[in-house]
């Protein structure tokens, strides 16, 4: 079995992941991360901290999406919004965000020979993205299928998503009963030095520590 | 009808794209290149010089896949091949490099609210490159129906490959009947002052224009 290869937000799910995937395989994963602009740099720091954890190969790669703009992520003329307070998929939506992602990791595990790409989307309590859900991942196995040498030569290279049918209590869960290094994750999207406690990703974050009863690390 | 996105590498496909893309929507396309740290560099030029002929809005975006190499287009160890000298997929197949142009296409498409993406690839006379095969043109517009809130909410953004069944002979036609600016392209994929002429992509052009009985322009 190869090294995996995790793409790495910084995030709690990212992380839980990353130890997922280093449990499973018995390797120090490549963890990939992207610099796409995103408001809350600060993942970015933490991702780092969570790569050096693992002693893991931490690739960082640039993408300027703010050029484009469209989310309140990349784009500083758009509010982030408080969590509840919007309907179907909120302003903190990144277009295509997940495919770009997806592609990159499938290029990067073509050129290092790699077996499987493992991302931590989850499709229970999330923030709506259409990205997240079982059926995107499902399409995008079949671009791994039908894209690339490895999938026209042999077995393409997998996609896995240990969390998408998890809920955040039992992401928490599954975070602590591995070790991961939950106290190195960084959710809110807002880019201050504490999470702000009202975005839709500190209150799901919140909301998970709670219904598993374990004190969030991150804010000892 | 919106704008058409056009993804424009400034070879002969990618610009015949450009005059179909103009002449259906009667709208200045938005041209979207990427810097992928290839090898032939001249194509950026051209592309630029393609975009400016359509008066069109040309958007480049960075992204440095030379980071993890693999292919003898991003990295100056491994050799360009001479045309017919390999079977199956060649040296210069980026990995996922058309899933990560679609990907970003697709968000561009979808932060500026556009239609239609429309990409130059065939699979006719090609280099054998997976993803330029209409199984994963396919297989990534299932990635725009359920990865995007445009897919959700509405109508998936289209993608549109007008030359995928077309031979070279019929996309020089074409672009000579669309007053394309062929001159102005550029195929090669080594990074001279002049075309080479040895590796596949002069042959398959060289080809092209022969069989279509048209000098080629950027030769002259």
């Amino acid at each position: 079995m190869t090294r995996p290869l995790v793409v790495l937000s910084g995030g709690l799910d990212s992380t839980v992941c990353m130890a997922l995937a280093a449990e499973e395989t018995g390797e120090a994963p490549l963890a990939l991360t992207f610099d796409y602009g995103q408001r809350h740099r600060t993942e970015l720091d933490r991702a780092a901290g969570v790569a050096g954890h693992f002693r893991s190969e931490h690739l960082v790669v640039q993408l300027d999406t703010s050029a484009w703009g469209g989310s309140a992520l990349t784009d500083a003329s758009i509010d982030v919004p408080v969590a509840g307070s919007t309907d179907g998929i909120p302003a903190t939506y990144v277009p295509a965000r997940n495919s770009i992602f997806l592609a990159v990791a499938l290029g990067v595990a073509e050129a290092r020979k790699l077996d499987a790409v493992w991302i931590g989307v989850n499709a229970i309590d999330y923030s709506g993205y259409p990205d997240c859900r079982p059926e995107f991942i499902e399409a995008f196995r079949g671009v791994a299928a039908t894209g690339q040498k490895r999938g026209v030569d042999g077995d393409p290279i997998a996609i896995r998503t240990p969390l998408i049918g998890c809920t955040k209590e039992q992401i928490v869960r599954l975070g602590v009963e591995q070790g991961a290094p939950l106290q190195l994750t960084w959710s809110c999207y807002r880019g201050g030095d504490r999470p702000c406690g009202t975005c839709d990703a500190c209150d799901l974050r919140a909301r998970g520590f709670a219904a598993a009863g374990v004190d969030d690390p991150a804010l000892a």
